[in-house]
């Protein structure tokens, strides 16, 4: 069985903005066993999404629309499905009554635009909608002799989440054959996606029944495995089996194989050794912290530290000398040395990280003249010492920026082993 | 004439990636005056493609495909465009001869795989591609009787982007009928999108002919217009009378009509007025730093600042007396006034800002006992007094964060006017 989804609504072919519902669909799907072999995004007009409905029941077995099913003209989908699937559609006179109290309930009159919100496909299973006025619609049905399982779902995200996830999977479960998905995702940092790939390939080749999926960006190679097998047990086990060869292999460099994200691990790791952390950044002016503090409960190993932009500020806040700054350049070993001496010795914390770089868009003036653009300096400071890293990042002034918190936050926890 | 856009590629339909080249090649087409009806998602696999591409040929006049011109076994774009199209493919010399040349150049012999790349529909122009080793092509050309236009495009946005821009455009203006577009942004921050509406909406209905799209998220709303004429100058005319009156109408709520975002708004502001800014942020741990000096040449206008994330930081950056702190609680008006007339005493900036707030996950403790999630506090001291101002966001950590940053820019920006 093969799936298709249909994204319904003309701002999504705008330059704007995106489907994503898609992405949470196809995670829900696969679950179930089932693949997306395609998706289509198509805007208000009746005739093309009618059009679209018709060759997504040629091509896909089930068949999930999303949006199109407000109040509005615009919204169209029950009579693009209709028409599509031969069906009529009837106004439901209990679903009429809830939208009516729905309305009433906020002191409002129903305006005559909801009342196609009633409007129910022949032999539909209805979804109720927590948290809008659309209802969704399910049918699992014959067209041109083929079994079609045909979902109408709404297109806000907190509508259509929770009904396809409380609403529309139970029932699925229900009537596709049995499935049973397993997934992990092993996270590994800075490393080239080529050198990963060619240490891991050799392993999860010998796993054919697993499908491994490698994602890079953001300074970070994602390795995701998905197996299906006809017991929740087996296919749990195939994965470890996998995820445990991979792991032997790349060792310390995954930092997580339970999701944790690489500032999250940092804090993790500091709470175990009771250390706190403080920052001093310049080039990142911010982004470290930003990362850092975005981690519900950090505060207990996250100090704060000092955004030392400007260079007097990397005196006022660490008191680096202003004759260092001066005779080697904001940006140089030394500096970087310093800033994370300072900041740890200033706000007492266990350690001390600084960053300091050329993020661009140029190269370095004054007294850093003749140093390259993404050349960055990392310092890390504990009561044991200092260590100081020197990179040459590539890119543009936010990847410069990002990957330089990125290698601090590597560098943090490679020293925390 | 309508477009459809084919993204190929098995990642976009795991629940990990998307299509986002679409975005751009709309917003080509639309510059062509052509609007993008569909888009499909759709696999390697070549019975999938070439039904995509039978699809798009029967409802769309302008069929451009995205990725699936590599070498490997996954790459049939080709095979099904020349498959639906009923064109064959001859495999050129010359195009040959150039992708043997690539490879010499890095001292490699070409692999068998890659001789497909060198595979051209009968009639179609070749694009170079100046990035990568996969020509794009172009056809204008009769399909059952109507005209199609079909281009083949790489999948790297690096290499699409240039070949689209760079090489098809020019081609496309040449063969389609003259139109001209204009478009212009109006953007907003921290108005409700149905308060924006109801004030725009009276005078964007006057206008027809222009495109009027409402983005709202982020914290900020952003007008969208877009008109098309047979002059540029007649476009670029009414685009701009629209753009008047709803300049006229918002005022100042508009913080920018020339695309700038709220950060380089303020950092415009502050160059412009010969200010300086420093910072000191409490929950939102250098978010606002961050966004601010994501800008290149900020350094300029802010100096930098402090995350003074743990409270005994805040009296070490910022010199709030400790008592303060114990007594009202790190979040409260003292504490934020405090903070911004320190940091910006400490940093000598001209302007000081500071955020203290309550971000979650859950409400406020110890000293903070009693006080809601999402209560927010954003000081603004310079040499005239200081101003706090007091929030009760809603939504998650994440959301409360950014908002807290947006209301301080936009606090920033409304003193400055």
């Amino acid at each position: 069985m093969i799936a298709e989804i249909i994204a319904a609504g003309s701002e999504m072919l705008t330059p704007f903005r995106q489907d994503t519902n898609s992405l949470f669909l196809t995670e829900g799907l696969n679950d179930l066993g089932v693949p997306v072999a395609f998706k289509t995004i198509v805007g208000d007009s009746q005739e093309h999404l009618t059009n679209a409905a018709r060759v997504a029941l040629s091509r896909a077995d089930i068949v999930i629309f999303s949006g199109g099913l407000g109040p509005t003209a615009d919204d169209n989908t029950r009579e693009a499905a209709a028409a599509a699937l031969g069906l009529d559609l009837r106004r439901d006179e209990k679903l009429l009554e809830g939208l009516r109290q729905r309305f009433a309930a906020r002191k409002m009159i129903m305006p005559a635009n909801n009342l196609k919100q009633a409007d129910v496909l022949t032999g539909a299973t209805l979804l109720p909608n927590l948290n809008g006025s659309a209802s969704g619609q399910l049918l699992d049905m014959k067209w041109n002799g083929e079994r079609r399982i045909v979902l109408l779902l709404p297109g806000p995200p907190r509508e259509i989440k929770p009904m396809f996830t409380e609403q529309a999977k139970p029932i699925l479960v229900r009537i596709l054959p049995p499935s049973f998905l397993a997934r992990k995702l092993l996270r590994m940092a800075l490393i080239p996606e080529s050198a990963v790939d060619a240490r891991v390939a050799p392993i999860y080749q010998q796993f054919p029944d697993v499908e491994t999926t490698i994602l890079a960006g953001s300074a970070e190679i994602q390795l995701h495995f998905a197996c299906a097998k006809p017991t929740q047990e087996e296919a749990e086990e195939r994965v470890e089996e996998l995820s445990e060869a991979i792991e032997h292999e790349m060792q310390d460099d995954i930092f997580s194989a339970t999701g944790e994200s690489l500032e999250e691990v940092v804090l993790l790791m500091l709470g175990m050794r009771h250390l706190t952390l403080a920052a001093a950044e310049s080039c990142t002016g911010g982004l470290l912290a930003g990362r850092l503090t975005g981690i519900a409960g950090s505060s207990r190993y996250f100090l704060g530290g000092a955004i030392v932009y400007a260079d007097r500020l990397k005196t006022v806040f660490a008191d680096v000398p202003h004759d260092v700054i001066e005779g080697e350049g904001p940006v140089s070993e030394s500096v970087a040395r310093l800033l994370a001496e300072g900041i740890r010795v200033r706000t007492g914390a266990s350690m001390g990280v600084s960053i300091t770089g050329i993020a661009g868009p140029g190269p370095g003036t004054g007294a850093d003249e003749g140093k390259p653009l993404g050349l960055v300096y990392i310092g890390l400071a504990d009561a044991d010492g200092t260590q100081v890293k020197t990179l040459k990042l590539t890119g543009d002034r936010e990847r410069i920026r990002f990957w330089a918190t990125q290698h601090a936050l590597e560098l943090i926890r490679r020293h925390l082993l």
